[in-house]
């Protein structure tokens, strides 16, 4: 690589909490998502020297910021703080809309510094980086967004703690219709607002639930990913959150969504689809119950996205 | 088939709440087994006329016997209570021993009454026969022992109340060690030792490992499926049920063991290995633990048996 070529990356957004895959389960998406541009330095260490699409809202120290805290946590580890590097950040997705805003700039820091420095890591082993990138923006430490915006497909977390995760192959025909409606949801209130304590019983058909969808999606039985697609755990409370949630779940449904729930914390919706005609009825079904309220709301329409964060020209 | 041929059955013992898969998985094993023989007769109507190896402690009266249960349920489905048929039943394995012993009954006596009238159903079909004979002696709808028991291999219950289960492919390798000791857990006992709420925090590390444990299975990643063998649920509370339970534990787990876990609600424990020599040195680990208190216990090794029920000969 030339002294001054530049690395552009594109980080996707993702859908986690995929409804009975409340806290382990993520998908990326085609679109939105955020770009970010590196490229070699003379002054040593790592400057952002551009943000776009934030409203001004994002701290340039890379000390604050998610995709900057990502990239430090890499080339600390690497041994290479001293390295002179540039970064751009484009953001093309809103904040707190609960498509993994946060996780998209997180792993495109981190990715987007790795490609620049001759790849010594592996996308996988890119993972605690732009873990800890997420955390200094989010205050958890959840894979379920970061995971699968690094990998690309459908992953589950096992255990957040020991970061184990899977790749579960997505079916060939299985779409997604994600409705951001423009409404705030704070993440600290969707939080708060699940107990702390649930029934045995809620527990035991979640993972029923979740087990089936696991096999469905493996066995590309799209009957089995139908029936199994209920979160009777953090949906029927972060509902409330969302207006008319359940008319745009019923309209969903009866478009032929194979199922719905909320992405994230909220408060974007997605629908689960067989195919892409079905997933384009669906979203615009959704769309017509939030714009009749009216709340704006966009609408996307995505194959499961297999690469997750990549290179762009 | 003539008149006066006889049909013998054999239904293996099950291993359910398989750790994580609290409710929701259970796995059949070689032996032990229930053995029921069933002939034509003149005279009309269900007869059971012979039981053995139940200490007198079984009921001849069919509708009051497990077996007897699933048969007519069976035969009352297909408009046949008239047929004459006698039922002989030959308990090979305890009651109350966490190895699904009223399972094997309600499952021998429906598959060998439909093989007699000559097979109209399939055994997926009798699924809802053999559960009506398991919840006449537990009490319970589960489909945990009689699903495995049934179809055989590893059986996934997505949910009891709609019947939905799952068969998951074994991995080819996979050995259970199966020690039931003599001491007496009563079922009630063992369900009222339950919370009837748990910390949200436990339920999502139980769907994570249940998750990691149906991943590791499918795709035959035994560090997985060890990874994954833990139960937060229902094992912290039983074990108390169980004499040096924690002791058993970490002798298994020091000789090789994938996971350890309890068998249904006990008291048998079970050992999950990867081969024959790691379960049989497994197995002699835990049996060298109650041995020592002393507690008499019975050693099962065993493939995962993919057969389910079956004629013999």
């Amino acid at each position: 690589m030339s002294a001054n070529q530049e690395i552009r990356v594109f980080a996707p957004a993702t859908v986690a909490n995929v409804a009975c895959g409340y806290d382990v389960l993520g998908f990326a998406i085609d679109s939105p998502g955020d770009e970010i541009v590196v490229r070699n330095s003379n002054k040593p260490g790592l400057q952002i020297t551009k943000i776009t699409g934030d409203d001004g809202k994002l701290p340039k120290d890379p000390t604050k910021n998610t995709a900057g805290v990502a990239a430090l946590d890499l080339l600390k580890h690497l041994g290479m703080l001293d390295r002179g590097i540039e970064m751009e950040i484009h953001k093309k997705m809103p904040f707190g809309s609960g498509l993994g805003s946060s996780s998209a700039s997180a792993v495109a820091g981190a990715f987007a510094v790795n490609k620049l420095i001759g790849e010594p890591l592996s996308k996988r082993q890119l993972l605690p980086f732009a873990m800890a990138g997420e955390a200094s923006a989010d205050g958890a430490w959840h894979a379920d967004n970061v995971g699968p915006c690094l990998l690309g497909g459908i992953v589950f977390i096992r255990s957040n703690e020991e970061l184990d995760i899977a790749q579960i192959p997505a079916p060939k025909n299985l779409w997604a219709a994600v409705v951001h409606p423009d409404i705030e949801i704070l993440t600290k209130v969707a939080r708060e607002i699940l107990p702390k304590e649930i029934p045995l019983e809620n527990a035991t058909q979640q993972i029923g639930n979740l087990g089936g969808l696991i096999l469905g999606l493996i066995q590309e039985d799209y009957g089995l990913i139908s029936r199994s697609i209920h979160d009777v755990i953090a949906e029927p409370r972060r509902q409330k959150l969302i207006p008319d949630f359940y008319k745009a779940k019923r309209a969903a449904l009866s478009a032929g969504a194979l199922g719905f729930s909320i992405s994230g914390a909220g408060p974007s919706v997605f629908a689960l689809c067989e195919g892409e005609e079905s997933a384009r009825k669906v979203g615009a079904a959704i769309e017509k119950v939030f714009k009749e309220i009216p709340v704006n709301c966009q609408l996307h329409i995505s194959k499961i996205n297999p690469h997750g964060v990549h290179v762009v020209s």
